[in-house]
């Protein structure tokens, strides 16, 4: 707990004199031991561009001042000697005859950084921190934000917050999800739509009314007590419009200006079309996402390097596991891939996510595709994507008219990808309809869907509440509901049984069986993928490791079918042994197998 | 015309004693020079497998004699010295005391060969030869062929001919097209359905229905003579069930066995799937096409070389500019690649299209992507595949409910190829619904889905018939519809105008003006491509070369639209002149510029 006591100290330079005025200085602190030695020290404070800096410290060197057109700016450039003890740098500011002195915090980067890779063993519960719990109700208001909590209105604060995640990591832990993903948590200072984190306007801060710096550290700690690992949105494309800097931005390049207002025109196939316009691309990248959210020129070199060690800061601060990147084909695309480099490079195997919403394969792959040695084609660097085509596929599927062929064709385009094994995989997310709603609350091709999920290849991606069925749709405010029990008095509460429907109870022991098997099972983790054409909307695949076997059989039929086995015997054979998950049920493979109309079999053998 | 006269020395080899019995000697000649010295020369005879075989040449050596378990088969495998003179070499085989001797020919490859390098000025004229026009009503009916013409069967033989064809490419010449591919014409000697040409009985001679090797080639020089490019259409998946090998396989494996009669699943996908089932996979592969067409086994190293020698010869013989390769993904992939490797050993730059029949571009890219030096994956290095959902995509646009931006979007993922710039595209083909139709018969709509396929990026293929409007569909032998005038006595005549109506006339006319302006089009032979997210239904894109630049902009309302210029100002600025090549109109740009409903602008600059 060394760095709670810190943190007090070091939020805030100690201002020793009067003048030159400092009111900022980020990152909050740095490291000694970075792979990389120099980092940038961003200072804002009234006229402090002519001040002249004097660092008087063994170990650490001033290699670049930069200043700007706005005179309330210095960028300093300091490179750390690897050998310096932890302990403050005095940096002095002096201008007309006056200094001010700031203690500026290092610590020690950890040698052996407690990093959980993430992997396909893994399932990630993403949830609104907003929305889930709220563990403590004194921050609900805080003084200096500008929105109040009120849960009568969807689109408004209700209260929830990393304290109220904290509290439940028990229901998380026996769920058998393995990774928490917290929509973000840094300041949204903002008058209204404050509480879905995407409108940034203080990267070093966790917004009060979530808790604080220090909580979220607990929250990430108590985490990995229960074994749990934690990604942390962030968002490099656009901050919101209550940010410091939009008061007074360090450049006139910081953010993309426009004549009027412009915004994005959404179409991310811009990015790799080889064909686009210059008026597309650049309304694509440059355009804002909405009018709250002022788009991030990504081209500027300190603007760069600022948003860069935000990441760093918050890894090696934090402990976090893994980053999910907001989206990721609307920033300076040649930014982002050094970005991934950098972050790789202090963090080798450090997992990172981009959320690139493309509606098919072909685009997708521009993110996450084999790199060519003899061209300079993009590569993205990206560890993993978003894999939207695989959540339309599934999606579609289960519909009314659905076939699962849909899925099998989407796996069949794995080809053009570097690693789709790591892809994170979803039925739906905190921007989409809800998946029991997508399906007509269909609860037979829910669990379908659910399964396909949890067996096929990929890392899955659940959105908190779709084990106990929500089925929110159209607004985002409404899909994004409260979940129940995280709120003195509600009604139902899901954490202690309370007023739960038995369908709910059905789909929480649905879900449990799989995500606690499939955390286990070494063909999930490791295991390779082999399908068949489907055939009778039945669709029936195997994952296969060395010494592991999974076969899953969905038939997406109202009816029952019977399957002669004979054309699967690549993949199992008459008299094998196996362990239905669902059912509990052991079996012995025969010639033909029986399933009941809309039934999945995962069979462990 | 000196190969005339040879061609009746070395149709069938020179028996000079009794026995051993020679019955095939294939290919029927080979040619001094390759760059590979060594070739197959496959012997058929009765028990002529033990017979001893005697070279006595100063420039040809017997390298390797194969024999298989059919002792009906020889495999020479003789290397020729590229200093031999042209001339025949004896070969004898010798049996029991008793030889037979064959003269077997070898002519100089040509130095300089005439091939025409195909390329995106070209236009492809696809025609069935047997549905085009009847130059030759004398060979409608052969002796020995098991088929006879009937013009009232849909699915019979009508009698076309390559004289047909040779008696018209005036028309050709005038309609502005620039290459002609026949459906294949290699010997079709089947009982039923061998008019199209996809079941053949002998590879190295045309079937005499349609004409003589000779008249092919002088298809060849006369279209040669006009400007005009022949591509040659071959297929090495499958034979006709009446080809001599089936009645005596050279090996077991020469086809792909099954216990019963097995069809591919059609499923081109499961080539590139990394996770197909063995199963799936063989079943794609070695399933047979239909019945009556066996599949052949290009794993077999004497078959691979025969299939490839085959091609070899056309183009030498016939002086091809390029080939077709009918259902690429059916054969083995290995051997194609390794065949389009041999072909462009031989002739570098030589154009060959593979017909890769996909859904979606991901799909599709398999065929012609990018190859990965630090990896395994497959290069097919084709030269030009046939764009399958550039097809899709222009008819969607066009349909009632469409929209361009089906079009925009299938080009925007043109990173994930190649070189779609040598793409052959289309609208329909001799296997699909004829576009008019397919286009409700709605001329205004025909006429922007050709205008599209003819200034977009890629080698446009026009189905006969396209351009008089011809709407057949349904059943392939109606779509496949004969060529009003081909025929005597037909009732309308398009060649000499008789009873041609109205529309028919026009679209003759917009077809005319198109093609014969865009084979001289710098911007449409060696233009970039720019286009912009459409918006209103208006698909506005550029082409642009260094010298030249072309604007098309597409209409697709039913309704006037007067379309602001600013936004495409990287593409037009005011004052600039165009002349429109539909209309023929001189006009200046403004800053706004009204288009028709249904319109296309085709802007010369």
């Amino acid at each position: 707990m060394k760095n709670i006591l810190l943190l007090t100290a070091f939020i805030f330079p100690l201002v020793l004199f009067s003048q030159p005025d400092i009111k900022k200085t980020e990152p909050l602190h740095w490291f000694i031991g970075m792979e990389e030695p120099t980092f940038q020290l961003m200072i804002y404070g009234k006229d402090i561009a002519d001040s002249k800096v004097i660092i008087k410290d063994d170990g650490v060197f001033l290699k670049r001042k930069i200043t700007t057109a706005n005179e309330n700016y210095i960028f300093l450039y300091l490179e750390i000697n690897n050998n310096r003890k932890e302990g403050p740098v005095n940096i002095s500011f002096s201008k007309n005859g006056k200094t001010t002195e700031i203690e500026y915090q290092l610590y020690k980067k950890e040698k052996h950084h407690n990093i959980n890779q993430i992997s396909p063993s893994d399932v990630m519960y993403l949830l609104m921190p907003d929305r889930f719990a709220d563990g403590d109700p004194e921050t609900n208001n805080i003084e200096g934000y500008l929105e109040k909590s009120n849960r009568e209105n969807p689109g408004g604060k209700h209260g929830g917050d990393i304290q109220g995640v904290i509290d439940h990591l028990d229901y998380l832990e026996e769920l058998g999800i393995t990774t928490v993903w917290l929509n973000p948590v840094q300041e949204n200072n903002m008058e209204s739509y404050s509480y879905h984190g995407y409108s940034i306007t203080d990267y070093y801060h966790i917004d009060k009314r979530l808790g604080s710096n220090n909580l979220y550290k607990q929250f990430v700690e108590k985490s990995h007590e229960k074994g749990l690992k934690v990604i942390m949105d962030l968002i490099f494309n656009h901050i919101g419009s209550n940010h410091y800097w939009m008061k007074d931005l360090p450049t006139e390049n910081w953010i993309h200006q426009w004549p009027e207002f412009t915004q994005t025109n959404y179409t991310g196939s811009v990015v790799s079309d080889p064909y686009a316009s210059n008026y597309d691309y650049k309304k694509m990248v440059n355009g804002w996402f909405v009018k709250t959210m002022p788009d991030l020129n990504q081209d500027n070199e300190l603007l760069a390097d600022y948003l860069i060690q935000t990441s760093l800061w918050w890894i090696e601060y934090a402990k976090i596991d893994g980053i999910r990147m907001d989206t990721y084909p609307y920033p300076d695309k040649v930014m982002m891939a050094n970005w991934v480099e950098r972050v790789k490079k202090e963090y080798p195997g450090f997992f990172i996510v981009g959320e690139t919403w493309l509606n098919n394969a072909s685009f997708e792959s521009y993110w996450s595709r084999k790199p060519n040695s003899s061209d300079s084609e993009y590569n993205s660097k990206l560890p993993s994507i978003s894999d939207f085509p695989v959540c339309f596929a599934i999606q579609e599927a289960f519909k009314p008219e659905g076939s699962v062929y849909s899925i099998y064709e989407v796996m069949a385009k794995d080809f053009i990808y570097t690693d789709p094994f790591m892809h994170k995989i979803f039925v739906d997310n905190h921007d989409m309809d809800r998946i029991f709603h997508v399906l007509d609350n269909d609860f037979e091709k829910f669990k379908l869907s659910l399964t396909v999920l949890l067996t096929t290849r990929g890392i899955p991606q659940i959105l908190y509440g779709t084990e106990i069925l929500m089925d929110g749709h159209g607004d985002h405010g409404v899909l994004r509901e409260d979940f129940p029990g995280g709120w003195k008095n509600d009604k139902v509460n899901i954490f202690t049984g309370k007023n739960v429907s038995d369908s709910q109870n059905e789909s929480l022991d649905f879900m449990k069986k799989i995500l606690n098997w499939r955390k286990n099972s070494e063909a999930i983790a490791r295991g390779s993928l082999k399908h068949y054409i489907p055939e009778n909307e039945i669709y029936f695949y195997e994952r296969r490791s060395d010494n592991d076997k999974v076969v899953v059989i969905i038939n997406n039929n109202d009816s029952e079918q019977t399957l002669d086995l004979s054309r699967f015997s690549e993949s199992v054979k008459e008299g094998e042994k196996a362990k239905e998950i669902i059912s509990g049920q052991s079996l012995i493979v025969e010639d033909k197998i029986t399933l009941n109309p809309n039934q999945a079999l995962i069979l462990d053998f």
